[in-house]
């Protein structure tokens, strides 16, 4: 049976690979005898400081991500960020103090400064979206983003954040509360979707951008694209929202609910407080099984894995409910790699941000949430096999643009990856984006 | 927005009452003086002992269940049970000695002891599929078994039997081994449904029917049928086979695996050794909570819950991620019934059960493994909207009857409720079950 096509990230995930190359890619600054003083920040190839220092107030940047525990996250290159607004008052009402929004950028800021794509990711990916002088491991849309790509870094000033509340250099739950001086865990405030967006937008002030070509993102990526512009109506020309929801249903709060509760039931959670090194590690990697079964579809696994057993099983099998199947040899490689880089509260913060997230919170309904934005066109993009962000929710984001007047475009893929396609299924995607940025 | 019609189950689950009404019946038992010497075995209707002398040579019926812990099933009415052979080969290879097979009946066996119906169940149910004077409570097929029901018990002998392998009488992971006296816990052998099958099979026979009208099952109990009709292709004039599958596709295998990991990784489950009042309940929480959402349908979910939030939030939340909308009310109150009377070794072998059932194991094909039946004719039901039995695979299962030359119908429902359909959606089934009875 034919295979199906395959992520950068399944290819490396398929052989547990992405953290160990994460592990080499870090060996390999280690061993590449850099100049002292060439800091991982001045080999950046985006020169943002000497453009920065043309604004008349700029906000200062800091290379320091926001505070965690080493243990943590050694394993990942420590990440640029800039400071977010100190206090940062956040859409459900807390308080973030010496908040940080970590970031990675490609290509160049032109001299009108107009030429800025802001990339927001999913639940689970950091900043990196491609590989960079800074860090040459393949990023999460490696495909998508590079000179003469569908994103095409010859053409784009190219910023991708990681979300606000996440554990790869944006400050969240894992981070230290400069009042405590303590890990925020349970401690930190409710995280909206809002503020993943918010905090986005000034990511690109703080580097310099006037006003930005186009915001993009892809699943809770999509949902901040829709956050901006409600919130941001007027600072972006273009908006693309891939496979993004309105409000999530139901059926996709159950399935978040269940992957939550995998990890609070885990005693090693301990109502948040869990020491660094001992994060509650089944519980996670429950809930992270449950989201990559939710990320994909039945027909792509029927192709790719069919009943296929498992090659490698353990001689001396532990019980008689392990592994047999290849399709469970793939979960747990996908899982095996997330445990050892994610934080189990930060998943708790975006997790339940997703299912809370309401468009029609601005304004009583999602066409008045968007009753303001003055952006020339949207591409809302969604996946016909999407079992977790059906295309009808990718319809409503279309239909409430079309009723404010905005010329919107709705791509509907008949993609087989499902809900991940958009990582996967790189042609179709190419396209769609590549015609839209034309 | 319309409610969806729900279940006998939904009704009482959603308000937490399934497991309290059971507790409910059996004080009305114990208030109802009954006669001294009236136990319930007397009590039934259908006067199986009076019909089997009739045989030249019966096999002894017992009116004791598989012994298990009194702890564990001292809420579920004592059902009763036959013997099955002793000892008992496995069809993975396993032997189970004084094995027995719990059941109920309704109606009564006619004068040729052909007017016989097997009902197979799903995952969870006991063979309480109706009321009857033995157990007033509800059934699980309440609406669809009874006096001029579609399963009609004026004209039809309906026995219904627990699984080989479940916890509600018929022999199983909880039971007590004759030969250690502890509970057989992972020295259960592996179960299959061929022998959920076959010890269905062998009830029939030990209650006096000769030949079996119509065996039907949906579900695991729609695997059952068909792997009862490979090992006995003589055996039953007529097959129904509700929301089965020939052989499990690698996404249901998946949220099976993912449902089982989250029991074995709960401390409590210690190997499967956890003494009988401390069960895992946060695994098997976690693994129920994950089966209802595969068992409905995110369709259906839109139009019950939508969004609505939960009502009766606590005052002091215990965290910020506790259930916030009206679905995981749902959830919990289905899962706080199901971890009551459920054991989680015996959810760990049924559910392994399904994933490694394969009608092509039967001959090297589906149509191979059902050439030999003889049946008049085969009703297929499969729903539109069941994401974990997919209708693709109910249509495999009618093909393979068709190649055989056994009319079949295959009927395609457009019910909303996905797999748990059967349970919900009655005037469909009614309608399609009646019809093929008629």
């Amino acid at each position: 049976m034919a295979r199906t096509r395959k992520s950068d990230y399944d290819r490396e995930a398929d052989r547990g690979g992405v953290y160990l190359r994460e592990r080499r890619a870090e060996l390999r600054v280690d061993r590449s005898n850099q100049v002292p003083g060439l800091v991982p920040e001045a080999a950046g190839r985006t020169s943002a400081a000497s453009r920065r220092s043309a604004d008349p107030d700029p906000p200062a940047r800091t290379d320091q991500p926001a505070r965690e525990d080493p243990a943590l996250r050694a394993q990942v290159p420590a990440p640029q960020s800039v400071p977010l607004p100190d206090p940062l008052r956040l859409y459900r009402g807390g308080t973030l103090r010496g908040a940080v929004s970590a970031y990675e950028t490609w290509g160049q800021l032109n001299s009108a400064r107009d030429n800025a794509i802001l990339l927001f990711t999913g639940l689970s990916p950091s900043a990196h979206a491609a590989s960079s002088e800074r860090d040459p491991s393949p990023g999460w849309w490696q495909r998508m983003i590079g000179p003469g790509l569908a994103i095409d870094t010859r053409r784009y000033f190219v910023i991708c954040v990681n979300s606000l509340g996440s554990c790869f250099g944006s400050t969240g739950a894992a981070s230290i509360d400069p009042l405590s001086g303590q890990p925020y865990r349970l401690n930190f405030p409710e995280i909206a979707v809002e503020d993943i967006a918010a905090a986005g937008f000034h990511s690109t002030q703080v580097l310099g951008v006037k006003r930005i070509d186009s915001v993009i993102g892809a699943s809770l990526g999509g949902m901040s694209v829709i956050a901006f512009a409600a919130q941001f109506p007027r600072a972006a020309r273009r908006l693309i929202s891939i496979s993004g929801t309105p409000a999530a249903s139901p059926f996709a709060i159950a399935l978040r609910s269940v992957q939550r509760e995998a990890i609070m039931r885990d005693p090693e959670w301990r109502a948040g407080q869990y020491p660094p090194d001992r994060p509650p590690r089944n519980g996670l990697t429950v809930a992270r099984k449950l989201g990559t079964i939710t990320y994909r579809s039945a027909a792509e696994w029927r192709q790719r894995f069919a009943r296929k057993p498992l090659t490698e099983r353990a001689p001396a099998r532990p019980s008689p409910f392990a592994a047999r199947f290849a399709v469970e040899g793939y979960l747990g490689a996908q899982a095996e790699r997330f445990i050892q880089i994610f934080d189990p509260n930060c998943y708790l913060y975006l997790s339940s941000a997703m299912d809370r997230f309401d468009l029609a919170e601005h304004g009583g309904s999602y066409a008045a949430a968007l009753r303001e934005v003055s952006c020339e066109r949207a591409l809302v993009i969604g996946v016909e096999s999407d079992l977790l962000f059906p295309i009808d929710e990718q319809s409503a984001i279309a239909e409430a643009f079309r009723l404010n007047g905005i010329p919107v475009r709705l791509a509907r893929l008949p993609s087989l990856e499902g809900h991940d396609a958009f990582l996967v299924d790189i042609p179709r995607f190419d396209a769609e984006i590549r015609d839209f940025l034309a």
